[in-house]
């Protein structure tokens, strides 16, 4: 198999896309560490999600590391303002989302550079997404390969010239819709999988949301039925 | 006053260079807001000073950001191996220090760059020094140019043209001497920086390790007392 247990850091949030790149990475050999992240989220089902994932796909470690963005403030999602959801959203589209989170994959893939290192690992992966996502700045390619840039001049094997670290965006070009059947063709179980913005205690996905919208859509172009419980089924109240 | 109380951020370790970067900002007339950082350091002496630091020179905010880099290991300043001294040091000189850790400098960077952003700062201060710290990676400044075009494409400012962000290092070409020199020039006070890796439980710096040869080297040059505390006078044991 190619790479034959190369050590990879995968990035998972415990959402469909960062499941799908863990199917991938592992699907290329690749022996993973996982590296999920407990930054103040309004919901921790997200982290009980990646762990379930990261079990079910299969990784050598998974790591949760804590972090405090909310020292910062900034956004929707650390925040205590209301996720935006129907028209809001709609009159959003255009510009850059409120649920951005300020450097949130820049500081996200510091922390699986520095991992990286101890590792000894040249590969790094991450599921952003440059189509869905055009929105956040930190998911288009000129930053990932300027993050590419930047990490191969501030670690040791960089600088030894012993090893070319990688980051690794398999699914930057796919719509929803091919990302969620190429993790089908892999075998991901999207049940384990949580994607939702605003979830309900019970863990039901709002549906409404972003990410409900995004994921359902994916999975009715597919002609798959979602395998997640949704709180409502009725398509978008209005605000 | 030049800049006239535009918004910046400054890292602020507690140590002497940090503390000299932060007066320089403030000379420059940028109004501060200094971040600092709880990574599991051995000692939280270092959070002390900074914070004496900042109410000495004057800032608008102090932020105290816990990460948690123990979760990948890698370097004496988190785990609970020997710092080096003497001889060991020595034969290090050449290599990358046994201090380093791992990806530190991007780590910290990317949480000041989190935080420009929310406050809708261009302007981001950091004491790296190429001359001293020559074996650290992320000192260089290469490292700096890379990340400062990383994160002009990572942020809403950047994206939308609206601002440039810039990292200054103000002491990247300077030696120990001549930043001591700078900091008294502008009114730094010393005695509240804390620069040993090393000190003991009534926070005397231990005189003989990489940080502190520097620093006493640095006063030395100048002709000047070192205000701190040490725990050896006589110069480097053997080890």
């Amino acid at each position: 198999m190619a790479n034959n247990g190369k050590p990879a850091v995968v990035l998972l949030s415990g959402g469909l896309d960062s499941a799908t790149v863990l199917a991938i990475a592992r699907s290329q050999g690749f022996a993973v560490s996982a590296l999920s992240f407990s930054y103040g989220q309004r919901h921790s089902l997200e982290l009980e999600a990646a762990r379930r994932v990261a079990q079910s796909i299969g990784v050598v470690n998974h790591r949760v590391a804590s972090i405090d963005l909310r020292v910062f403030g900034g956004s929707a999602l650390t925040d205590d303002i209301a996720v935006p959801k129907g028209r809001a959203m709609e009159e959003m589209a255009h510009g850059i989302p409120i649920t951005y989170v300020p450097a949130r994959n820049t500081i996200f893939l510091s922390f699986a550079l520095a991992w990286a290192e101890v590792l000894q690992s040249s590969d790094i992966f991450i599921g952003v997404n440059a189509l869905d996502y055009s929105g956040y700045p930190d998911c288009r390619p000129e930053f990932i390969h300027a993050f590419e840039a930047m990490a191969n001049l501030a670690t040791k094997a960089g600088v030894e010239g012993r090893q070319r670290l990688k980051i690794h965006t398999p699914l930057i070009d796919l719509t929803k819709a091919q990302i969620i059947r190429r993790g089908l063709e892999l075998g991901v179980d999207y049940s384990l999988t949580s994607s939702c913005y605003d979830p309900a205690p019970d863990g039901a996905a709002c549906g409404e949301c972003d990410s409900c919208l995004l994921r359902r859509k994916g999975f009715r172009e597919n002609d798959i039925q979602d395998p997640l419980p949704y709180r409502r089924t009725g398509g978008r109240k209005q605000p």
